[in-house]
């Protein structure tokens, strides 16, 4: 074999190689940031988190879930007692599109395809003028298997949870269970 | 004061210490035990743990969370893998009654009450006609903040999920996040 073939077919190996890798390993969602500069990666871990509580609408099924500064906080009484969340909680809904089960003994709507991790946390000094509270949006297509920040800066974020600032814009309590 | 007064007066004192801290001090519920013999405390934690997945009917708003070891046993690819939980997994449904928010800007249920935690625990010695699965369901009044062990012996239980023998009778699997 000449010099010349040996190092094509060396170099095609090579570009196989990373390409082949490419295309089989999974998107690092923690790379993400949202337009408003939250990074997905502030909440490495959500996916062990506790739950708050949980919601419904027509189009979406949502889990609520803290990370344990948050939950602490919950457990301590926070915001029932007039005590504001400290800086470092961080809270995400989960949001799956429903489905019928095929599967049950009775009617009962289950999880199709996640859709999206709502994001908030909290840190006063980067954020004074929504409450102490960043927001961000983070979608997900189950087709491609990927996630993207939503270009809005937050979907309705501070605008929506000023209704209830009165508990430091949380609107679910820590559900009893 | 005569003796006996003051031995009166102690008395007193005493029975009404022993009825005070009776009527304040919260239920213990994990002493709790089904007619199946599942101990609640076998499920000490469960406030914590992580979610599996989510549900509604028109009664009941739900989260599915599991202990460590079978989280672990769903990320690992159990049971769509064709493998079966191992023992010491254990899963629990929370069940609240929803009612319809008053301060979301949209049309969304929310947990009302807490209603149920309907309990499985994995341990095939322990249950091996059912699966290797003991089932069991704590029922949980708001107006009394007691929970009590339901009669039956585990709800539906294993009569219900034996449709979904080939999944290790787990009608849910771990949703993406």
């Amino acid at each position: 074999m000449e010099r010349k073939s040996k190092l094509t077919i060396g170099i095609a190996t090579a570009v196989l190689a990373v390409f082949g890798v490419a295309a089989v390993s999974p998107q690092d969602k923690y790379s993400l940031q949202s337009p408003g500069g939250i990074a997905f990666s502030d909440f490495r871990g959500y996916e062990d988190w506790a739950v708050v509580s949980s919601a419904r609408t027509d189009q979406v099924l949502k889990v609520i879930v803290a990370n344990p500064t948050m939950i602490q906080a919950y457990k301590a009484g926070i915001p029932g007692n007039g005590q504001p969340f400290p800086d470092g909680s961080k809270i995400v809904k989960l949001q799956w599109k429903p489905k019928k089960s095929t599967e049950a003994p009775f009617a009962v709507d289950v999880p199709d395809v996640f859709t999206q991790a709502f994001v908030m946390e909290k840190d006063s000094k980067r954020f004074p003028k929504s409450g102490g509270w960043g927001y961000a949006l983070f979608n997900y297509e189950a087709a491609s298997d990927k996630f993207t920040a939503d270009s809005s800066p937050s979907d309705c974020g501070n605008t929506c949870h000023s209704a209830v600032k009165a508990k430091d814009y949380i609107f679910h309590p820590y559900q009893k269970r």
